[in-house]
């Protein structure tokens, strides 16, 4: 079993129930809301900043041009493609500017952005990777469970936030990430321990970043 | 007058002397040996790693998300296009395996790389600029005596190099690029003076560099 397995299943209980999310179901079946859709939207934005230095960090730090490679080509795809989405939607749902530039952050929202500059601070290879991988391979496994595309819901502003993280791009991007990861497992004890509590406070969070998405209204 | 304009001023001797390099103009006019190309590209190519590691540090250091998705850009692109050309090009001039993963470097092309990965470990964004600018722009400014495409030199060797620093999606990252710079030029007077000494010294390698270019067989 490698390193990514293993940490995964330690954190089996989050990581299931961000999975398995209200929100996630509500989006698969396309019954979710504008409303919590916009403000999902509204507060995930606010990482693209963190994440894309995140990524930029990675190409920097990681061992080889191969794998700095692969970072640069995601990079490059992250830059218009995945923006492009959130411009559309923020058209489509009306969101206003200052919404799109400096929102109100919520609590999970700014947690995750201090993990991320965290990560990014130590200029450590697998804390960089523990982050990206947890982020990637959680919503990947969330895409998965919309089966096929005709199964998807019709509306774009859904379909399209699952087909970004379901494409046989964005699977092997998943599984290159998890093979990366296992292959620069720390052997020293105490720095594993880190990555370890790196990767736990990341699914934690993706979990608490939708029940954030759902609270807002009920509060 | 920017910071930049002002930079390249004091240093206008070697950066002249790079920009009109007999290696440049035997390039520009297609009359550069195989031999000198390809000893030329087999160093040039060792710089890729240290390179995109600094375009994935500009992202990680970059003020702000605008800043980090030009980079993003630039990364999407030169993981395929810049590489591109290096296969074809080994594969054209015979280059065998050992010279495009592990050739022996020349003195220029060790110091040039030791520079960037200073600039690298430094993680400050106008250290991180002033080499990619001084790379950028000097290399522009040599593709521009090609003038225009018709007068290029009819082999893809000689010409595609030329075609990769001389179009308007290039001409517009320089460009960017020195007005990024001059944006953050140090106020305080001894980051101003490393920055400043930064450029100053990756100038120096580029010439020197073309120097080694055409040395190699005169030796």
């Amino acid at each position: 079993m490698g390193f990514a397995i293993e940490l995964r299943d330690q954190n089996a209980e989050d990581w299931d129930a961000a999975v398995n999310h209200p929100f996630v179901d509500q989006l698969l079946d396309g019954s979710l809301s504008d409303e919590d859709l916009r403000d999902y939207l509204v507060q995930d934005y606010q990482f693209c900043d963190a994440f894309t230095a995140l990524l930029g960090q990675a190409v920097a730090s990681a061992p080889s041009l191969p794998s700095r490679l692969v970072f640069a080509r995601v990079l490059g795809a992250f830059a218009s493609d995945e923006n492009t989405y959130f411009q559309d939607c923020f058209n489509e749902l009306d969101v206003q500017e200052i919404d799109r530039t400096a929102p109100v952050l919520g609590s999970a929202t700014r947690d995750f952005d201090n993990l991320m500059r965290s990560a990014l601070a130590t200029r450590s290879y697998p804390e960089v990777l523990a982050v990206l991988l947890v982020a990637e391979w959680l919503y990947g496994d969330w895409a998965a469970r919309a089966g096929d595309p005709t199964e998807w819901p019709v509306h774009a502003k859904h379909a399209e936030w699952i087909r970004l993280h379901n494409n046989p791009e964005y699977n092997a991007w998943v599984t290159w990430l998890r093979d990366e990861f296992d292959a620069v497992e720390p052997a020293d004890a105490a720095a594993r321990e880190r990555v370890a509590a790196t990767f736990a406070e990341a699914v934690r969070l993706e979990r608490t970043f939708f029940d954030a998405a759902l609270a807002v209204h009920v509060s």
